[in-house]
């Protein structure tokens, strides 16, 4: 059932072609599609154009709908293009003409719209919650490991002393600017586009105050073509602050195989956490942080794949936005499942206690010791050279401990301040 | 001059591929990176690494360069390697050791760090400012023209009726989630990172929380691995805001180039906005406009290419970071530009107010009459065929005109609600 | 099972993160995994490894495999890894020991870098056919329509004469470029990596050039480091090639929907070919068109994708690589299909013959006109002023018609020798 | 001047705006505009255009131009619109009206297309040169250190030999993949748009095989709007080869900075090619292959960048072509130097022959150990189990050199068939 049909049948491969896999992703908004249509069906009775007892009805078959939904019981057959039809269909099946009412005011741009909107709050919460629970488990993890020494590398090359409890905080106070991100996100698709209509609003006396109230959206998107603009745009500012986070995530992933290599040896993870080769007995891969870091950088391309879909485009509805929801859906599940394995496996990680024995470590020191000189009243530039000096002729001994007393510092790594700052944010 | 050289020539080739244009960038950053040095030098004086009066002497010489450099005196010759090496002679010539002991407790990686955060703070507040004054005067455009009516389009069909007020403040309305991300990259970036030296902190005893107080940051980047890290994701941070504002833009021109062809002629521009051809004398070519869509659309690869240029990398800085000012100063140059010449062309836009003379417009009008008789009691579904047959019979007839009430729509645009909201967010 | 175990149980959430969707990939790959098998047991026959009756045992079943396969009837259950697991514990349910033999000197890495090349080297194939049926099927319709005359834009403005003749052969003779990229990402396919083992080659003494010749390949990947090197980047050079078809198609897709705007409705489309709206009964939008955009925009984002999947890591093997898979088959068969509805739809695109009667497009024979002048010995740049007067004067008049004779021009479109160059890249 | 000018002036602000850098990108191509433009002349003159001696006057004055050009004595000053105009002046200036009409029956459009087509063409050569370059002096080295032995990694864990004669030559024949792609832009480009003029082709009677003859072009591209369509697509091709070849420098410069960590130390670099820090003195920094790397990536984005700027454009000039020139030159100067200042750096590449004395390299041999068993009669996966148990129990020993014999294995390098697969792709 296609509602545009006008008696002229649609060849089937273009069907195909046009439909694709959106009724499986509709299945996502479902629930949003019907919360939305209540809330359509309420307006519409204040402003007259449904009577107070065809509200009445639709709200509850839309209810019924939604228990099916969350039970499960809610599918959309082929014969359906999307979940709108197949709603709208459930509801003239029930109510008869009243059924019919139900899309007056509103046309399906509106519908999907606020659909995505409603779905996009719900998925920012969700990983607003995840990345808030991955700081904390690097918090923990930064407090338990404070007092373990790392080598700082710069360049690849051996510079300065580090911790596990600054490599594991570090972590966790870059999660807050991505937290920055994520709020900036959901404050754009905090907006109603409901009456919006196709994308110029519609000559009914509609309530867009009242639908924005109770969908529960902090504001409108007044115009309705900025509420039409937004789509693409919307989708963009999420993909954008997923693909921040997923740099971080991906950092840490790349720290994470490197510190299991051999030639690092800095943290070791459980057997369950690796998997083996067919043909090498010995091996222990990371596999498990190689797809995080993998995963989380295709999530990276996900803004720069909606670019390439929506530049360009003048203003107005265009077919193309309908595989937003294909590129979106999927990247946010798995930024949801990175988040997740993350969490799960960096609870069982062990750190190596005994890096520094290590002598080609000593370097690490050598400023340490030049700041010792500085204090003691040589300039810079002197204490530079001795210390040069010392390397040279293999002189230089390392203290193997630190005395870091600044904000931030191994010694001084200001956990509450981070906690402080990231619950503001969240 | 090379700091790090200990008596061994750098070949001259490997030193222009090393500091390539990095001279002529470090200018623009000159000013902040004396400002971060007098905010050093006195914190130096309150921990007792300097002299109250070495301190003083300090801050008198770099407010000099200061001055210096505001009147355009400041260069970083060939001798010199970056910014900072040149303003550390400049001290050192002027107070001997004094001089040298300004870099004290800190690295070249927070001083660039430090000076791009201040840097990057300034240009998103110029951004923001022109993004603030070029919806000051969309929504005067909107309210000027707000009764001229425009054909809306959906699939670049001719679908229902739209208006100049409508297309203006569509986008005034869509700059404010623009402004969204500028404000969230500014949070990124009002972090003090000063005091995290190579990326691991210091030996010395510093204060990070005076000198964050001194150079005005909203907060520190306490922990010194996580400052660090920043370099790269604030910049994409900043780029990130840059491409959606950018993508904005770019749409706008679209649409006018659109508007302007023949084809459309929905608007005008006076003859210093458009050029000619050197064969076709008939040609009235919005060059200015397709300028601004192409500009805008290359400040949206930025973000992927300081992707690129940052993913994979293991924690710890590398020296591919110092490329990162190549990509992004340009490009904010060339934002600020394309935001100016926009407001300068827009205030000069002329409107056609006889567009919907043209009969083919006539079909915008089936949705408002359809919805008339909808509200008459016809059901929406039988209403719709009805106009169907209209339509094909030839008895339809327009009303070009539109009684649309609800918020955001051509009769209520609702400008003082959008204002407000972007005054909450400006 | 998983071949890697070793007794210690996985984490079923581990196993299905790193698994994913990966054996439903894994089908497209299997009849080549069976095939390259074959090519492995007739090899290792010929050095000693295996026995002439072992390889032919190892034969007939794979046989037998790639016959289930085509039938439809291979599965890859959820308690096997991936095809390489299920097809070996087929070998070894029915040839005991023989079938484990089958995974001497040889690893899953090259495995599956050989399955890939093979899948690559047919789906290029099938691209290939399809860019030529679609070059053919363009062809044809610039000769059926090339005296109908277009108006041709420069800045969106109108600019020039143009026919449909110019305008399907153009698509045509860009789809040679096209081809050329297809072409290298088949050469680059089209070199064994059979051998290589776990990227670093195997200590049996192997015979690499046999199995070339028997997988039908061009050369081999000699290097074993450089084979594996190849994962990915061999992606990359199909992807850039799709991306250049996908550009082009995205293009001609962009044209289509601009041209059957009723503000330009220079062609027609049939009513199964579009789709209508629930609300705007009038519409006929091209939906096919703007998916074909759309998907092949999406299209265009793979190699970068697959860039920032694989961009800075380092030499050997990482489990990111196996993501490769599902970022470029589904990509493969959106690209087919796109080629597939294009040919399809533009069987029955027709061309509007009338539209110069508009007077608008009078001014498309400027040119011609000022350079009939300048032919009657009218300098050129008078010639020209003397056009830009007659346009104001309002005493131009438009011959509609052109004698265009150079190589490529309205009249003289060499489809022969287009269609020739094509061949010689076909 | 400007061409197009009608007595109207143009503020000064908007032609900032839209010449931007042009005059200095221009720069590059006046040498290929000068050629262009004797051979149009020449053809002019075939076709009774011009006077044979007026086209002896244009060619004399054109070689004095080339002269001037290649002697750094041709300037574009701030009164001339782009370099076409220049050249223009100075033929008008010199032989008056003859001057004029070397403009006749072209456009700057085909004329830049022109100039950017035998651009890229040298260029191409001159990467291609350097890319052969760098594969001899890869296969050099490979050479030289074929019996060093190198640890082989997958997922960056400690996997099987390797050697440094495989390390190099792998690298080397990536590069010959990286040369069909360059061929493939190069056959692209090999192609002459002049006499397509605005997009449309000319009125005149003009001969393009004469001038594809004269200007050394392979073949014509012949249809004139798809001449013009290759503005932006040839761009895309070079630029997708040269990121091709920029992803294998960057990765032989990941390597490179990984090798040189103290942590694997596998290579050595001469003190002039790394730096020090102003803080650490031990340091020995890879900052030029950290800069290859970083610039290389860089590169990899611009065919993302053009996509973007190209991007759903429908057919026909747009000035934001225009933006292509200072996208790609650039970046094409970046390549040529990392191309030159990595084979600078690679003649002083040390390796270390002692790396495999470290125990822990010890399981680089268990899967050799595993193929002799093998080779001795034992099951695979018996053999493997068994393995496994000795690395359990200590009892494994490592032989600490391979008997690798197969094509493109340690001992068995093919370094000629790689250099006769060099030599035919060259």
């Amino acid at each position: 059932m296609k509602l545009w049909e006008k008696g002229i049948p649609t060849d089937q491969k273009i069907d195909a072609f046009t439909v694709g896999n959106d009724r499986e992703l509709d299945l996502v908004l479902a629930r949003y599609d019907a919360q939305s249509s209540i809330a359509h069906a309420q307006m519409l009775a204040t402003v007259g154009l449904l009577t107070t007892d065809e509200a009445a009805q639709l709200t509850a078959a839309l209810e019924t709908i939604i228990t099916d939904i969350k039970a499960g019981n809610f599918t959309i057959e082929d014969s359906f293009e999307d979940v709108h039809s197949k709603i709208e269909y459930l509801l003239t099946e029930k109510l008869g003409d009243t059924g019919k009412k139900i899309h007056t005011a509103r046309s399906r741009n509106d519908q999907v719209l606020t659909d995505v909107q409603l779905y996009i709050k719900a998925e920012l919460s969700v990983l607003k919650n995840q990345t808030k629970a991955l700081f904390d488990l690097l918090i923990t993890l930064s407090e338990r490991h404070k007092n373990v020494l790392l080598p700082g590398y710069t360049h690849l090359q051996i510079a300065m002393p580090s911790s596990f409890g600054m490599w594991f905080s570090a972590y966790a106070e870059t999660l807050i600017d991505d937290m920055t991100l994520l709020n900036a996100a959901l404050k754009i698709a905090d907006q109603n586009p409901l009456g919006s209509a196709a994308g110029y609003g519609s000559s009914f006396p509609i309530n867009r105050t009242l639908t924005t109230k109770l969908l529960g959206f902090e504001t409108l998107k007044y115009n309705s073509v900025a509420a039409q603009m937004s789509r693409g745009k919307s989708e963009k500012a999420v993909a954008t602050a997923m693909a921040a986070l997923a740099s971080t995530l991906s950092k840490f992933a790349m720290d994470t195989c490197l510190y299991l290599s051999q030639n690092f040896n800095f943290i070791g993870l459980p057997a369950h956490l690796t998997t083996g080769s067919s043909i090498m007995p010995h091996k222990k891969n990371p596999d498990v942080f190689e797809l995080i870091r993998g995963k989380c950088n295709i999530i990276q391309a996900l803004p720069y794949e909606l670019s390439l879909l929506t530049n360009n485009l003048p203003s107005g509805y265009h077919r193309d936005f309908q595989l937003l929801k294909q590129s979106l859906f999927p990247a946010i599940e798995s930024l949801k499942s990175c988040l997740e394995i993350l969490h799960f496996s960096l609870q069982d990680i062990t750190v190596n206690s005994t890096i520094l024995d290590d002598r080609k470590y000593d370097y690490l020191f050598t400023v340490d010791t030049l700041n010792e000189m500085v204090t003691q009243g040589v300039p810079f530039r002197d204490a530079y050279k001795r210390v040069a000096e010392q390397l040279e002729n293999g002189t230089f001994t390392a203290p193997k401990a630190t005395k870091h007393t600044h904000e931030g510092s191994i010694n001084n790594l200001c956990l509450d301040k981070i906690v402080a700052k990231m619950e503001q944010e969240y």
